[in-house]
């Protein structure tokens, strides 16, 4: 391995590394990304092998940190300034390692049988929060637009603990077209529709789940089989009672896992 | 109404402001809370009345920031130029308006069905996103534990979307006390126990849910009838496969929602 101790914010590695944090277009174009902490890196070694680079800051690095450090004793080793290091990191306390990694190509499996779509999710540790819950749900596959955010930003990384290391994500999908080609039935997470506890979650199905404001536009909402909603109490007293999009895509997806889980011990 | 344009950091006033941002000491001495936002601050109108006094930025207000100023006009305003307005706000984008609130007293039900233990929570957004979803899913109380995070915080306010006006919660309890005194069946979510699926969540009960990293204490786990988890695709494969605690939260309540309902229609 090479260990070197950067210490001048116009070192080529180190305004690379800046960049990857920044820009997604960057990330795409080099296919790599930056994870942060040892949970996330260990996450990613196991399933694609080792990083291309382990990034620490001076000073205390936390036990597992350290442990980890030693364990991959043949990566390359970047040691940073405590506040050059900050900038990279997308937490506030880091647990004191980060590495550079290959974003791996999404591998789509040959039959589809529950799949997530969504659309136009903004928040990065909210899109990571998905991912996550759909990997934990059993989602073959999560299909996002254009419009949203990346889903191998560092923060999305950082949300999803390493769901996208598990689960396929195809990103820049257009949602109609998806829809269209589908073979199974389309639902559609909305305000208004019939009960998903009503609805019959066993076959193969794509569910679409949409924006943290708006929710799932009118065109997708009209080219879906079906819409659904998840039955809330007090429903209309005040206009208080609502779930965010993380929390209402868990109880979907969760949902669908209920009823598999019932048909498979049938 | 009073109208005050605030420029001085050294303004009395805007000093209490900032002690009421910063420490919950401070909020809980003189049950006072700032609210961000239109959404939260109509909510908040609805159930209790006038808040006591508007905060809005120099410059541009949005239109729905605007109207809702209009519509509150007897009530005391104080404009502040942007960066002292962004001392106080918990998020990035304000919609250009805050409020000064009252905290109400929580009004304890008599008869308790449905009720949420949250134990030992950090992190404000995560502590008003499970309050949101305990709303949405008729939880009728949240207890939560002095570990717990402040949830009339103004970040915690702004991730409960007025969850705290709808749902009584009642800060600094004694998990144990609690359990041991709540006349029904007592359960926390694991990551080792009975299925979700197979428990009969149609009794009166209490449901308790834990950290974000350490999960539910072990003296909590002993102390409760029945320990709970979300059975997961792929358990054991990777390590890789779990939720966060409010994405779990999520899933249980509407699962006990989801039994209530089908009782009610049966």
């Amino acid at each position: 391995m090479a260990f070197k101790h950067i210490t001048s914010r116009d070192n080529p590695v180190f305004k690379q590394l800046r960049k990857l944090v920044d820009q997604s277009r960057e990330r795409k174009k080099t296919a790599s990304s930056l994870l942060e902490g040892v949970h996330l890196i260990e996450a990613y070694w196991q399933v694609y092998g080792e990083p291309r680079l382990l990034i620490i800051p001076e000073g205390q690095s936390s036990v597992e940190a350290t442990g980890l450090i030693q364990q991959l004793a043949d990566v390359d080793t970047m040691l940073l300034p405590t506040l050059m290091f900050a900038e990279l990191t997308p937490v506030a306390s880091s647990s004191g390692v980060m590495a550079l990694v290959d974003i791996p190509e999404a591998v789509v499996p040959s039959t589809i049988d529950f799949a997530l779509l969504i659309e136009d999710i903004q928040d990065p540790g909210n899109l990571g929060s998905m991912l996550r819950t759909a990997a934990a749900a059993g989602v073959q596959i999560a299909y996002l637009t254009q419009g949203c955010t990346d889903a191998w930003s560092p923060k999305a990384l950082r949300g999803g603990q390493g769901a996208q290391f598990v689960l396929p994500v195809v990103e820049g999908v257009n949602a109609l077209s998806l829809v269209s080609a589908f073979g199974g039935q389309t639902l559609a997470l909305t305000m208004q529709g019939d009960s998903l506890y009503q609805q019959n979650l066993r076959e193969p199905l794509l569910f679409a789940v949409g924006n943290e404001g708006a929710g799932i536009s009118k065109a997708l909402q009209s080219a879906v089989d079906t819409c659904i909603t998840i039955p809330m109490a007090h429903q209309g007293t005040l206009a208080l009672e609502s779930l965010n999009a993380a929390a209402a895509t868990a109880v979907a997806l969760f949902e669908c896992q209920r009823q598999r889980l019932a048909l498979s011990l049938a």
